[in-house]
């Protein structure tokens, strides 16, 4: 419906939540030609970085690992990168913080967002970036909210109200994840699977996600029918849409 | 996805419903040259006709008058029409009901499915009707559920797995009814305004329904975003998606 | 906002629930001067009369000693009661049913409908009635719905939209049942405590709905407030409405 | 139930929400001879005033154009306002802003409040202005916490446990805003509409909400039953009440 | 907390829906010296038999195909089984139906229950089977409920209040399907492979149902806490626990 | 499943809450010659003294007196007591707050917790307290979060994933209160009443508590099956288990 050119926004709390949950839509975003950009709130450098800590790393150089093998997972899905470095566990909503992400909104002019859901008992970052995410999204539509600067946003600087998707939290029925998009990720496991390849030091879950990926596949499948003949091989990502879709053709 | 011919079908609980609720998404449908099919379960005739009854009218001329009116609007929609005549007040839910619904599915082929929500406190013979649809959707796919004469489908016959839209009850809320897609019928709006105008006994119903219209479609603007250049008079039908949307590309 | 006659319907799955679950309600419409019915779809002869099949009694007579005990209970609230002798355990939904309870509510012609909730895990009778209930109301709005006896009421004989509540089951956790209408119904006690006492083959259930009123008119004076003085043994019961108050006042 | 003298209190996010959303029932209240109080705790000034600073104002000048539109609307009203200008986009909820509130709550002495629902996906002002309102709401009640002057309330000068109502959102499906209340507005709708006149900004606002006047108008006239005799033009306003509703007769 | 001998009964739609979603929980039993027996409602000849359909085989030899494979696999699971033979697609919830698995219940004494989940908008014969397993189940506690010999049962015929737990459906997410109990079934594994491999038909569900107890087992070690030392290959099923729990302690 | 010690920590937001809440938990854990340990964030000082400070006296004297009550009532339990001192209405959730909390748990080291449910309209103070309980139960698992004095915990010193059950709140229905577990209390009620007569001040609360074991007793008994032989007097308290239970037997 828009004539703007897609853009996409990945908001991750921690540095490598965007490659095991959204990997494949960003690929697929990427190998369409479109413009992705994830921008990660913190390292996970306290509360995802267990192995580290154990083997008695400095603070400073478990977050200079986590971004690096960030970067290296984004490159190979082929987007942008940047981190706000709030700090994690807990990742605190305060003002500022949410301001820093009005900023990204109206650089990036996101067409559509990606980002965790509001729910997760067994991380209480995720949802937090997620309530960052969506109120910072409200607040950049909003032509009488200032930039950090202090500055006033012009007309073009404001954005519109891109649709948000949350992507699948690790125990998705515990995180009251009912996916509303099953994601066609095929083509673009390759690139995800490489991306997942960058962070080492998480090497079993290279195999969890890639099992997750064909059990969403299964799904793509049978909620698309079985007439529609797609590959045995379909592989899939899980997505809730939190805004209702606004369409021109019921499909 | 599919590379099969579009076919909409509309399961209606009485002769009207599917005139207030989705001619919008049928006028659009067949504005884009599509085929679309409506099969009324009844005609109403007690339950929605209670004019007709004040006037003394009999049974079987409140059913023929019913049924005029809903060819009528059909044919003002662009639509086939079909009548099971089922009964109304209650809507029975027999399986040789069920049955005639599934050789529907089977010759329609329907690639996209529209029906009454599974809730509504107000008219329980809606509830019923979608219920119907949805049984008769699952049994239609099966090769080895016989057809009303006592054949086997063949491969081709049996239906692939359409996705299934709820369209608006009368009080939404109180029907548990929260909408999942927004769909833009500006264009097709004419057509549902004639056929709404072929239902000269509700002719309270066409303002309301003109004001729900606009209503909705100034939340097709709200979430398609300001800048969307979305014309002043867009008009709008809401709908809940039943199964997750399968999708190659998040929009 | 009514005008008509206060007219209080109690359908009642099993022949006692009436008496635990909403004495207070009737005595206390009673009390004011006004009309009572209780229907008992069944006498729970089967479902709740362990101790009477245990004693080696014959169906017959189980029916009658609840039938009698109902009565006595009945005419210590005040209240006209019926029985339409449709079975318990399980209490069926037949079209035939439904139709009998639609004549009951056209000669009652009721201004409020109390009945058990849509949810019970422990006893499948009870939302069945509920259900009965609820769609004998809807039919018995309908002009074209004929009689039992096949004629066709008057516009005077249809009814018009009387609101339901929902009485307490017995584990309300356990049955969704989140109450939304606390009614004091401390004058309403004694009455009540006679009906109960009705009921000799349940004397431990005496205590047990006594303490429950004694909990329920805590909450009572605790969503009252603190400062409106009401009295310390004030005594209630607890009630889901189903459709929205209608009301000229917000209070 | 209460001996006490009906006291309105409404809590508005934004200067201008209290008109579209409760002016019914704030018309209703001051026809009545009762008392009621708008306390608006921002002037919307940044999220809610995007002409004006499309037109280049500044934020002073904004501020003072939204509280003398607001001004005058609850004077059309009926009602006393007053702003506690706590900024908005985003409404902070700091300990010191709720502090102020509990003031207002002890001087007014609500036997009735309304505000905000508890979601809205689409301006997070609305659900925080709730969340404060009702935690000022407990706070007032207790004799241990200190006005804002240091000061500790006498028994007279704690409030009770008035009812709260949640008014309508500009979405109310997508806020999970179910009414259970509608209210009939008919006699107190011209007040209302007089109020919306106030507001010259929003002029395509003034049919928008009496098209919504209308629409709950006919669902008070379903709810309330078509014997009822209530006038054709009936005008409604939709509210969600939130703690259990307390009385002595079920109706 | 109980004397009484474990015994557990496993109600099933289809005859190989106990393989995938229980065999876990039913060889574990086994192994452990207890009695386990499977009911199958249906074979699943129509709905879930589509190669054998399509391999031109009639309805006789398709059932006696599917009542092998069953039986082989029960085998596997040392657990006794029966086939009640009620037809699917659609399973019919009959008086006569539920009387039958009344029988079953007084005869095998569970202690504990699995059945299908109460929702699956994939299959009804799944909700419908789990509908009468509950139904059932409380018909078979009352002593005036008689047996289908039309016998009453004894004091020690009826049964008591066996706890029922759900099994996970094919769509968890899609099915409300929220685990509140995970299962550790690695040391039975082994025997639900052996089971499934009875399947020669759904040959591609082994790798599918073995990579979801991986998955599920991932989860047994998530929540038990990383410091319990359970081995890297722990499989798991997931249930959902209908009533709630009693217990004398919390753990 | 654990090899770990027992260890119950109960966390409370008020000083008596635990007392009426979970005192049977609490007694039957120590009963067994399990530690128990009670973390009070506030006294209660301001929201919950209400005849205190009607009475004239200063706050320290309030904080005290609760202080003693409490210490008592933990000492009937036998079990360990600690005070926060975090202030109550409003409980603040402040990170500094929260990290003492994380100190607790580590020190410790948890193999059951229990506190407030995560909703309560009537108390700010109890979800808040919940919502800290679980925060800081998450951020003591992670070893990349320092404790209060800087240092860093070992990988002993971190704690597993304890169960967490939600103890009742006053109105249970109210905050979506749906039990999952029934805790059989008879034996630990004497010790149990004694705590509660430690607090005499909430007099009226003694019976009101006792009617509530007996009623959650009868509730036990109904959930466990009328032939499990429980005694006349059972006693029990309602829990909501929060993460899924991890078990090798289904029961």
């Amino acid at each position: 419906m828009a004539e703007t050119e897609p853009s996409l926004l990945v908001v991750s709390a921690h540095a490598g939540d965007f490659v095991w949950r959204a990997g494949g839509a960003i690929a697929a975003a990427t190998l369409r030609g479109e413009k992705a950009t994830v921008v990660c709130l913190s390292y996970g450098e306290r509360g995802e970085s267990a192995s580290q800590w154990l083997a008695g790393k400095p603070l400073d150089e478990i977050k200079a690992i986590r971004r690096d093998e960030a970067a290296a997972a984004a490159g190979a899905l082929g987007a942008q990168i940047e981190f706000l470095d709030l700090g994690d566990y807990p990742l605190l909503e305060t003002p500022e913080s949410i301001q820093k992400l009005v900023d990204v909104y109206r650089r990036v002019q996101p067409t559509v967002v990606l980002t965790h859901p509001l729910s997760d008992p067994y991380n209480g970052d995720h949802p937090a970036a997620a309530r960052m995410a969506l109120q910072a999204r409200v607040l950049a539509q909003a032509i009488g909210v200032a930039n950090s600067d202090g500055t006033y946003p012009t007309k073009d600087e404001i954005i519109g109200a891109p649709p948000v998707f949350f992507f699948e939290p690790h125990q998705p029925e515990q995180s009251d994840f009912k996916p509303n998009v099953l994601l066609d990720i095929t083509e673009a496991f390759p690139l995800k699977r490489k991306a997942m390849e960058c962070l080492p030091a998480q090497k079993h879950m290279w195999e969890y996600y890639t099992a997750l990926a064909v059990r969403r596949g299964v799904q793509v499948k049978r909620n698309a029918g079985p007439n529609l003949g797609l590959p045995h091989d379909t592989m899939g990502e899980a997505y809730m849409r939190y805004y209702p879709q606004v369409t021109g053709v019921l499909e």
